[in-house]
This record gives structure tokens, C-alpha cells and sequence, in this order.
């Protein structure tokens, strides 16, 4: 037994049992386990904001942890689950593609795992709920030290997310709206390298229908009310309205085309 | 000090102060305490979500873990606060049955006590927050490893939950919808085993008004956008839409009838 | 490395990925740091509700305990980041007087320190996220036993919160509504104290246009759907309906006026 860390990202939604029965299977494996939840909010089935959340965030946690994550459109179907390791990244997820865009920044080529040793699963296995019967027990298991190999074979190839491009010219960048925060921040998927690439000449970011001329560093550099644009907390390039809710102002949703020239 | 596990489940709602005030008591009495969140969004004071949300959940759970609930809506009055052990499992609950459920299927008969021993609460005692006053501290000196024969007297009878009924018969099973998920996914108290007693036959679902004719082993078994019946990961008959929402398609709120005629 | 405590409020919000990330950043410095969620639902930037948030919960705590709180309105102005230590309590907090109400019930004065070596930040420092970058890495390193004195020199001022006024006289208390919890109780910033001050006369409570005649000890005094005040698990007065919604009742919102007349 050892106190590992382990992580849990779900599409579960606030009230719902299934994120404390995952607690409870991996507890019952290894009750000296360290279970933290990252979210269990994640729109339901929504692989696109997955891949947001977990290249968001994963990056900050320290090599080693495990990182359990169950959203899972196609429980049931043959779609295997697996087990990805990238420059001390470790992971569970279905193979949907949602974690491909974390292990791509980091430019390792991942070792990937397909589950496939059944001793390691909670039996019966269900039908609609792979999370509990494979994922946690797995992840339990990992969590007292058992060797990755003991898992499964390795595979070479598995699902890629099919995300919205972006498209980088030298006077033109052209995005998407990824997530829009609880403060009504509009997050889109332009990177903000490309981005600041523009500094010092005249740009001008379209959203929604609606312009923006102002582009500042930090939220506070403008009066409260106005629309600006700025790199945000994820190193992407964000609309805000300062003490406001850009959502509501230019009204963009995830998968808003997103438009700067310079 | 141990580093014993302790879970909360509450109906505080999101953005409530008062779950971070039960973390702060146990804390105060065992520094070392693990406080495991299971939920806090309860729908307030809604006993039979609860003893849902408990069966569902709680069996997973390695024995020895102390489970706090606090879905209080008699507080104030003189209901007891009770300890409760059966087969492994440990509660700290109000006596207003939303845990018997969970002990029934397991058979064994319950040891209960009522907390009396207010040496082990927190004083002044409030009338309007025993979870906060009576339940975290108890559950904070059980964490240090008291005994609990120290809480209080063994009680023989306890308030048993009022639950909606089950009629299982040759051709005719009848139940309720339990819980609607973070899915649209309209979960029902018919057993799974009742209802694969069926299989082979033609079998009808009905539910608020709409009618259910294709039944399947798993979400990804029919096309997207169909309504489909499966005993679902709580073990019970399911009704869903594939990559959609039964609880729009069906408009079946908690409390809504349910047939399934073969 | 010790398994110290640290805690978290912030008002990132469901399904954000900013939670996440604080946790990933403290684990990286302190592998071994116990992390724990106190809400991450405060209002977008409310430092009012904070303020009870923090008031309402903090001293149930032991002391030692570090308290991270990330309600940053300011961010990228040149609003300090403040290290505070009062009476045991210890706070991570961004100067914008979010946390004097809760040093104030104390009555020690606290010991508070600009953070400003930024050698136990994380590089590059944004200029939209200093919870990440500087409170975050700043709790990793105390909680690793770091002396406070290296993070920064002793302050002797810092903002104060403007706060909703309760004026107190023999006969008449007026103040406001501070919260409305998950149930529709209304939540009003007078002092249980000066109500309770005012037993043995007839009391009139007026509050968003209605008035309260009832008064009693705890919500099962009255019948159920009965509007009644009382002194509530916050220690301060609080308007409710038994059973039912006292917020859809009176339809008071924060910030309503209160008023008590005897």
C-alpha cells in the first residue's frame, strides 16, 4: 500500500453516486490511496472540452500521479480503454482521443496500453459503466505499485480527437471559441504566441458578429465595461468585458468562429 | 491520530460554507483525518434521493470508512442522531431512514446507537446545525479510533424510509423514477434481475405517457437518438436516449410511474 | 515534505480547470501537501460574499492550517498578495480585504506580510493568474515548512472590505441580506446577539416588503410553510420558510434591506 495520488475528471454532473463509487472502488483496492477530484462538471460526453480541461491543467501536477478520467461516449461499444504514459504523465482514459492533445505539446512520443487483463477489474464488468468496473480498479491497483506492463499489451496506434483547427497566416489567425469561463470569459484556441506575434500593429479580433479593438495584458488595464481582448490563464487568446461577461456581450458559444487581422 | 477516511454527504448546495465548517470540526478533533467529499448537492432535505444516492454508493466502500450524512430536514425536533454499523459498514446519521436501504441489501442486522454521550459534541449545541455540532465532532473523535460504545446507548427500532413501491409480477413489473441524471438518463427503482426475467419476451416500458419498446444491453447497442430501456449502472431498469437526453424526450420528473408489461 | 493542510476557495466555478491547476502547482512543489476543496462557488468576484464565506467557516479550523483564496477582482493591477497569520489562522489572499472580517471577529491583530520573493513563485509570472503563479507555489513552499518571514516584508495597512452596515439601537435593527443558501433561507448580517437581545417583547422582522411575525429557536417550531426568523447556523439572523423557500417567499435577494423592529 502506498499513498499514491490519483485523479478523477468526469462528465458525472453535481449529485450524481457514480463520482463516490468510483472513490469507494478505488479505496476498497488501496485504502491508503490519495484521491483528488479535478472536476466531475465536464458537459456530458462533451470530448472536445475534456481535451481543453486535461491539457489546462494536467501539465502543473507532478510526474507520477495517475490521472483517471470517464467520459466515455462509447461505453459498450469495442472501444478500448487504456493505459498512456508521456514524459511522466500517467493516465486511464477511454480511447476517444480526449487526452491526445496533452501528450502532443509535450512532444514524447506517449507509451500506450490497451486494458486487457481482466484479474485487474471488478467483476461482473457491466455493460454502461467502465469507469467503475475497469478504470478505478485499475487505477487502485496502480496506485499500490503494480507495474504498468501487467496491464495489457502495448498498441501503436488509437483514436485522435478530431478538434477545430486553427489557421495561422502572417495577417490572419482564425479560431474557435473552446470554453467560456464562469466569469463569462470567451476562451478560444488561438495560441497566444501567434497572437503576440501581431504586437505593434493594428488588430482587430472578430467574435460572434461583434468587434474588438482593445487589446490589453491583464483585465485591469481597461475601465470596467469594456471589451477587450488578451493571452488568458490558458496561453490562448481570450475576449473579456472587464467586470463582465464577454458571453453576454458578443453572444459566442463554444465553436464560435473566431477571427484576427492584423 | 490515525489517518482513518471519513465521507461527507450533504444537501448543502454549491457554494455553501456550511461543508467547509464540517471539514473544520473533524479537522479541529483528528488533524490526520482524510475527509473525502461523496456530495453536497443533495437535493435539499429529499430523503429518498438520499437512500439513492447511499445504496448506490456506498457499497463500494472498503469497510471502516465513517460515512457522515447530513440530510437533515427534522432538526430542531427530537429526532435521535444515530450510529449505525452493519456488515462492515459505519454511518453517522439523523434517524430519519434515509439509510436503512443500504443495510437492508446487505442482510446483516444493524447495530444502532443514539448519540447521547454530548462529551463528544461540540457546545454550545445549536438547533439549527447538528451536522455541525453533534455529527462532525463525533465523527472526528471516532476518526481517533473511540470506541463506539462511548457514543450512547444500542436503540432497537428507528425510523424506516418511506419509499416508493416496487410490484413485481409474472407479466406485470411497476415501479418509480428514482433519479434523472446529469445525462437525461431516467433511473427507475425496478430491479435489473426483475426485469431481465424477462428477456425473450416481448416486453413494453412505459413511462410518462411515452413508451419504450427497444431494450438493450448498452447505450452504443441502438442508433443516436433512440429511446432505449437497459438496466443501468446502478442496477436498476434505465430509460435513456443514445448521445441525447430520455428525460426531455419522456418528460419523466422524479416520482413519475413506470410499467413494464411482457 | 510534510503532509500538511492547505485549503481552497475560489469563484472559478463548476467544470473550470482552474481549480485544477492550483492543485497540480501546490502538489508539484509539495508531493506530499493534503489539498482540500472548501468551494470553488463563491459568486464571480464577490468579496462580499467571500467575506461571510470565510467568517462562516475559517474558525471551525484548526490553527496551522494554510487557507489559499482565490476571489482576485484585482488581478494584474498593483494590488498587493498577502501573506496573514491571526490568532493561529493562516491566509494566502490577494489585498482586497476579503478576509479582515474574519481577523476582526478575533480581536488579535494579525501579522500580515507582502508577498514579494519571487523566487517562491512560478515563472513566467502571468498577468491574469497570480493564484497560480504566486499563491499557489507560495502554499507549496509553506506547507514544505517554509518560514513566512522569507516571503516578504510586514505591511502595516491593507484594504478593508466596505462592508453591508448594521446599525443597532434599543428598539430597531436594520442590516442586510448577506446569502441565500441552497434551501431559500435568507441569511442577513445582524448578530444573533442583538435579536436574541430583544426576547420577551413582540417583534416585527420586515424584510423585501414582507414581514415576519414568527420567531422561533429552530425550523421545526413552526408548521411547515410557515415564514419565520430565527438565529441561524451562522450566528446571525435568518428569515425562513419550514420546509419550503423563504427566497421565492419574500423574494429577497443579496443586498436586500432587513429591518427588526421591537
Amino acid at each position: 500500500m502506498t499513498d499514491a495520488l490519483l485523479t478523477l475528471t468526469t462528465d458525472f454532473g453535481p449529485g450524481s453516486a457514480y463520482a463516490a463509487v468510483l472513490k469507494g472502488v478505488i479505496l476498497g483496492i488501496n485504502p491508503q490511496a490519495r484521491v483528488l477530484d479535478l472536476t466531475h462538471q465536464i458537459p456530458p460526453q462533451d470530448l472536445r472540452y475534456t481535451a481543453f480541461f486535461l491539457e489546462t491543467s494536467l501539465p502543473y501536477f507532478p510526474p507520477g500521479v495517475v490521472h483517471v478520467v470517464v467520459v466515455d461516449p462509447g461505453v459498450g461499444t469495442d472501444r478500448a480503454l487504456l493505459y498512456v504514459e508521456a514524459g511522466g504523465l500517467r493516465l486511464l482514459v477511454p480511447d476517444n482521443g480526449c487526452w491526445t492533445p496533452v501528450v502532443e505539446v509535450g512532444g514524447t512520443p506517449p507509451c500506450v496500453r490497451r486494458l486487457q487483463e481482466a484479474r485487474y477489474w471488478r467483476h461482473p464488468v457491466s455493460a454502461t459503466f467502465h469507469g467503475r468496473d475497469i478504470l478505478a480498479p485499475v487505477a487502485g491497483w496502480l496506485s499500490r505499485g503494480l507495474d504498468a506492463e501487467a496491464l495489457g499489451p502495448p498498441v501503436a496506434s488509437w483514436t485522435r480527437l478530431d478538434r477545430p483547427t486553427v489557421d495561422v497566416g502572417p495577417h490572419r489567425l482564425t479560431g474557435e471559441v473552446v470554453f467560456v469561463d464562469h466569469f463569462g470569459n470567451v476562451i478560444t484556441n488561438i495560441r497566444g504566441d501567434a497572437f503576440l506575434a501581431f504586437a505593434g500593429r493594428p488588430v482587430r479580433v472578430t467574435i460572434g458578429g461583434a468587434e474588438v479593438s482593445k487589446w490589453v495584458r491583464t483585465y485591469a488595464e481597461a475601465e470596467p465595461g469594456s471589451l477587450v481582448a488578451l493571452v488568458g490563464s490558458a496561453g490562448t487568446l481570450e475576449v473579456a468585458v472587464v467586470q463582465g461577461s464577454a458571453a453576454e456581450r458578443v453572444r459566442a458559444a463554444v465553436g464560435a468562429r473566431v477571427e484576427v487581422v492584423a
